[in-house]
């Protein structure tokens, strides 16, 4: 298997460090340099100790990469700082980017969404994005992949499919999510501190979290038609795992079951999209450190309604795992290299 | 102030400590005996560790308990347990009971969802179901209150007055709801190991949870027609704590500024129901240890849709709380008494 | 019961807010102005969101208080900026100080070990050491009350009553403490974070951290002869409580019983310090909240060796419940007002 | 690579289901069956759900497997079954038992501390010991390893070199020891469960656990005398981890930085144990899910004392990793297969 050489760019933050775990397992990916600003000269033991066992490359700062010398890029880089960065890398590169900036494809909903004009609308035109089960073709031919975000992979994943089959209806989906803290990252913030999340649930951005856009961006291409979505992530005491509880509406007198057997034929070939049996209950601890998505859906006691849960490992499926199932796929290799670990439990 | 001689039958599990707790800074409640039938003969301090510096009885069995001498009884037995125990104590004794026993006002809706005959059917007549705030008449003259279930204290404070303000349709309620595992008893089962738990969440009773009936019986009784629900409750690792998100749709037009003044007039002077501010987000970990319920309401994305938030410890309000505030009622006393702890954070 | 005019300096952490909730239930000290600079100008129920339910003055800066209406001071500012502030309060003010600025009575071996020279060394020499069993009679007598650090306490309150009886030797002392992490503080740190925290366990400040001294203050005083420890304290996924392992020798073979029975003749009387009956091992969940100490001593399989074990909860008998306790007897007050809270378990 | 023919025996506990975790990344080992007597005939996915995505035998009852197609047996059986299990297997199946059963080489000491008889003391005598990098000759030609407990390896691994050393005193060694609740197993006890773990700790077992026995064996080897030790195990709230904080007193004025240099000789060339740098401290969350051992030495504050620590994951290194790295030793693997998975961080 020929080597392809890999940078991190942000190799400091959680999704980095995550990239380095799953990499440690991967035949073809050298890591050939990760860059870390603020913790540019020190090395990655330092800064994640658990990572002592490997020989890696110190953090250097972007501008000290040779990027003649590398193959493909992961960008882990806080949202809004990215545009220009991925602009300025060499053309033979291949980027999976992990951060917002490329995401939306409307630079005007980008700029509402984020506050600011998009700096590389003519990149965004480029990229793809990467849910890799539902764009396998698109992901392998391109060279920018606007990796997704945690909360749209969990519910676009099982919404996706059903809206493109007309089971449910596009005007009344309501989600309820939960995540665990390390999607806030490993910035020093008092709302994250131990003290702060443990032993407590509460919900965020209610009606305005970044990710509603994302999410309706895929369901109104779905749908045929521009769709919203009720949208509220809640923060709960665990570190990873992100849990979709959505409640729909469907059409043609669609019961659980139908939607099951849909979701069931869409990803019966899939490694890591998995459909549970009837009555079997996603729980987040049984995806914890894999890249597995599991799906159920549940007649609720509503009729013509009907439950659907979805859980990832937002760190995994829902960002690094997914980045390095996109980049095998741009390199032409078996998708699930590097992503074969079965899930830690407990 | 009179002293009133108490008795805590079930005091081995959660609740019974709970209310030993509360009672410990009460100026009349005076525990006079506690049962626990498997621990008969044990002291509470070699039950609950923490209640070393307590002067209590030790437990005996129920009938070791001299009821002549008791004049208020807290039920906090299993569930299918407590009505022929109930039906044999003597009439001068009161009695809050906080098990499903004596909730469902209808027997043959128990009888379906609990799978046996009430046993008890002329008591259930007399029983007053004690979601003090909306019952507090009703209460104060009971000799049999039926404390609330904790899903269903968080579910119907806020949901009531709406429904009888006609501010939200009834038939579209959809209630996810996320709770500790306080709420499962202190009984040893695989499923609330800490392995088991921790560092996750999952679904549980998907739309066959027994609070649902319950739920339904007061909204019911509220909106004047038949009332189901959407129900999800979501088992995560915390130890006490529960929050309810509901997404409601709206009558009138109306918005979550116009729930919340509903909301807010409902319970402008309650000591423990309290409506937050615009914008302030209920956090389970606000309520921690106290008898608060803190509620808000927040616009959603999808118009003529509001999500309501609600807060409480399963423990206190959603249970022992709630219980002693009802028995502070049926004795004459201040309904704050024993309650008047703040939450404690972190 | 005269009121007494209470003022908060730092309110805004944790240890503000844990005396704001034990006050709430003080039949006389009332809480006439809390400070925190940074968030002067806000309310404490934005800053302490479960604190909705008080009324409480808003937090303004030191300067911003009247001090003639005030009557006692609780400082719980940051080491090293306390001495000034102290120094600078009127002569009725009486002041007990949570910060280790005025803990170490050698004013050298406090520059050694906090990096900078005392700057109040006249107000030093006033300052009673508050641990209030041990130092009941000078703490009412004091105007400055130097409140003990949560380590200190939870090892000297077992083993002053042992050096002083000669039981054990002051040269072989081995003290493993587990912390929970609101001993940090409120200030955003990585290392705090919850998903630094969760889950794991490391010890840290090994054989350098600043509670060293002041342990070896007390235990030196109680030899009668300078005494050095090994101290070794860890960080761990809870957000209260402390437990010290001791590890020591005994002289005249001395068994854990005759320890057990020295310690249970010293704190006899005690309403917070409780010895455990033989076998029963204290646990950090078992006070919670409250202000105990619970203590309990174990024969070691090795010869003439004994192992201690003391529980607190760091913020109340570690931090602002003594104080509040020392502050009771500074006024002439029952010890107990305040603190009749029991553990809250689970 | 020569495929070899796994049974695991006891597969529904967690070192069975570790084992499972592990061996799906192995490229040699097949299981070719699985037991849990309770469980006879359930679906590994009914059992553990996180294994849905494997194919994987069906649960069957020990009687139930042909071990004339079984080339290797892991024996994750409890305490005290096991003796009689392993006596009945065929000659040809090499064999590492989890549990206690054959670790104590002397079968009065077995009697003394596990309460009956040893009921194999023909196949205690083979027994090898599998503390795999001090004993790495003697499990390669094994028939029947002992996989050592957790808390033995973590104390073991650092003491027994400096014991050979003659750099440490035996007769003065303290251990302080804390782990998580997957040690404790899947059963069903009150003790473990969320409500009785989370948010707290205590020590268990102090002077009376079984692995003193077990710890003092390997040391009283290794200093050619008889070793007793003083070792407290305490209980946490986190699933998994195990951390040693070991107080020792130095011979021959010996530093930490000599000790630390004796260690990291020793284990110069291994995979999975690691001397940290001077200062580096270890926490139990940089090895979890990995097969790692972590130690650092340090200088206590008391002149001629050390402090030690060591971490590990106690389900891998401290059962199931240091099973299948003796498996791989047992039949000419490279020792790392199956174990190259790195920690999971965070």
């Amino acid at each position: 298997m020929k080597e392809v050489k890999v940078a991190i760019l942000g190799a400091s933050g959680y999704t980095g460090a995550e990239l380095v775990r799953l990499l440690a397992l991967h035949p073809a990916f050298k890591i050939a340099a990760m860059t870390g600003d603020r913790k540019a000269g020190m090395s990655m033991a330092s800064v994640f100790p658990h990572f002592a066992g490997l020989v890696l490359p110190d953090l250097v700062s972007i501008d000290q990469v040779d990027f003649a010398k590398v193959d493909a890029v992961f960008c882990c880089l806080p949202h809004g700082t990215t545009q220009e960065v991925i602009a300025a890398l060499p053309a033979h590169v291949r980027i999976v980017d992990l951060s917002a900036d490329f995401r939306l494809f409307d630079v005007d909903t980008y700029a509402q969404w984020y506050g600011h004009e998009h700096r590389a609308p003519d990149l965004q035109k480029q990229a793809v994005y990467g849910l890799t089960e539902l764009a396998r073709d698109a992901v392998a031919k391109a060279r920018l992949v606007a990796n997704p975000g945690c909360y749209p992979t969990s519910v676009q994943l099982p919404l996706i499919p059903l809206l493109r089959a007309g089971l449910i209806e596009a005007a009344d989906i309501i989600i309820d999510a939960k995540s665990g803290v390390s999607g806030a990252g490993r910035s020093a913030k008092e709302a994250n501190l131990f003290t702060e999340v443990a032993e407590g649930i509460h919900p965020y951005g209610i009606a305005s979290h970044r990710h509603a856009p994302e999410i309706e961006q895929g369901l109104s291409d779905a749908a045929g038609a521009k769709v919203l979505v009720s949208f509220t992530p809640h923060l709960m005491p665990m570190s990873r795992g992100m849990l979709s509880t959505i409640y729909v509406r469907t059409t043609k007198d669609a019961k659980a079951a139908d939607l099951r057997a849909a979701l069931a034929k869409t990803y019966a070939d899939e490694a890591f999209v998995k459909i549970l049996p009837e009555g079997v209950v996603p729980a987040t601890r049984h995806v914890r450190g894999s890249n597995f998505c599991l799906i159920n859906t549940f007649d609720d006691r509503l009729a013509g309604r009907v439950i659907i849960t979805s859980v990832i490992d937002n760190l995994v499926k829902g960002a690094s795992g997914q980045a390095l199932q996109n980049m095998n796929l741009m390199f032409g290799l078996a998708e699930t290299l590097g992503l074969q670990q079965q899930p830690m439990f407990p």
